[in-house]
């Protein structure tokens, strides 16, 4: 595999296993592609599968998918606590190695065409693939969920960007689109008092006046008797790891606070990580092909 | 690849270009194994072959390009400055990924096992796949050179680990071992004295009083102006290189000098530098699976 991207379908079914089986063996044992996770959840009554591989494959996979939650999946007998509009509910392409956006985005548009042809299925671009900016934001299309669409998409702000002005009697529609990969970061501080993380996760995110691609809140590790500045980097290729951790560090500083540790929760890709060994290690002139599984 | 062991060959010749070739296509477009290095020297006379890949083909390259080497280069008319004893002069086999050292161990003793009764060779074991402690050391093993080794090899403490106790008339004797990778890694400081990156490589390096698997010397940078404290990390798994930055760092500051930047010389495992951004992000419970490339 010497070009990695990856994919999160999100699927309408959480609770039959059998065709939570039957959708992610898509993504099994297929030559450049690789099933790194499925995490199917009752309650939301929803399947978020996550592969990298290959382009070729992977879509072939995701075709595969798609094939069977639209003959198996019917949004108007789906209940669960996640919002959706779509039997596959969204689609996005991250770009993880010798890979970059547009390639995603061309993926998605690709896919998406494929798709809404074959099942005739209105299919809408978001966050980097989105046609306009108030398309960006996937809880924006979302809004009105599968029951809503029936009345939301008579409006012509609201045309599909492929398939037709029509929502899809089972299957509702979908999201595709394009976007960095999210890292889940967090960083405990060794103090209880909640404030002191609240104040610095304000500091640190974007929200509210700090580095564009961070959202962060302070939460409370009662089990350990200490807070932690929770954060999402939405785009580490911008705003690195290391540079978010050095700023959470000054700012907890300011109030006599430490850091003790950080949580890297699920996978990050190589470079997120080597970006730090670089800046730490102050390394002249570094390039990742020095690293040698980026020569595979 | 999943298992990734590095092997870099010596061959005794570097001057002529055909036979470089045939040796080096040896280990090109083959499956499994990727070709990272060729660096013939002129004069040296001698060729150093850097490829990575799984065990079994990588066993494969090396007995096809044994057989050329055998066959091509004939020890009694080489002349080159860098010492050697055989054809084939040193075959190490290093883990980089999914694999260790004891398995490096029996790859140098299988291959050696092949290769000595093929072409009737004797072949003694260095570093970590030593038989004693006086053949650890290469440069011992080698001391006498091929023209050498015709009386030495009679002499009951040098009988080869594998093969006849008799020196191939051209192909001489050759050394397979198992080691870890090397790192070669430079630390830039902003002074022009040359006394102080002396005195803080002796601090640093084992052979000093400082840490074991560092070597290192002061080393004048004249077009910049600066020094720089030249080291080779032989161990990065038992001394990571945030340790022996560190320790440069802190040496440093005793002098008032202050760390410019670093020099990282060729390649490294992605291991070796993921290391450090667990060290200074002060990761908790991190596991080199979350590294999305490492499940590939």
């Amino acid at each position: 595999m010497n070009k990695i991207i990856e994919t999160v379908p999100n699927f309408s079914e959480g609770r039959d296993e059998a065709v939570i089986k039957q959708i992610s063996d898509c993504f099994r044992n297929v030559d450049e592609v690789k099933l790194l996770d499925v995490k199917p959840d009752k309650d939301h009554n929803r399947t978020v599968v996550t592969a990298i591989g290959e382009p070729e494959p992977l879509k072939n996979c995701l075709y595969k998918a798609f094939e069977i939650a639209v003959e198996k999946i019917d949004l108007k007998k789906h209940k669960g606590e996640h919002p959706r509009m779509g039997a596959v509910d969204v689609v996005p392409f991250i770009p993880v190695r010798n890979s970059n956006m547009n390639e995603c985005i061309e993926l998605a548009k690709e896919t998406a065409g494929v798709i809404s042809a074959k099942y005739n299925l209105p299919i809408f671009l978001y966050e980097a693939a989105a046609t306009s900016p108030d398309r960006q934001n996937l809880a924006n299309i979302r809004k009105g969920e599968y029951e809503g669409w029936f009345e939301k998409i008579k409006d012509p702000k609201w045309k599909p960007d492929f398939g037709p002005s029509e929502v899809h009697p089972t299957a509702g529609a979908s999201v595709f689109g394009a976007r960095e990969y999210l890292i889940a970061f967090n960083v405990n501080l060794d103090t209880s008092d909640i404030k002191i993380a609240d104040k610095i996760a304000r500091a640190v995110r974007g929200s509210s006046g700090g580095l564009v691609n961070v959202k962060g809140m302070g939460v409370e590790l009662s089990g350990r008797g200490i807070v932690q500045v929770s954060m999402n980097l939405v785009n580490y290729k911008k705003t690195p790891i290391f540079r978010v951790f050095e700023m959470v560090r000054l700012e907890a500083a300011r109030y006599g606070v430490n850091v003790v540790g950080s949580e890297l929760i699920g996978m990050a890709p190589m470079e997120a990580l080597i970006q730090c060994a670089d800046y730490y290690l102050r390394i002249e002139d570094f390039d990742i092909k020095q690293v040698i599984e980026n020569n595979l």
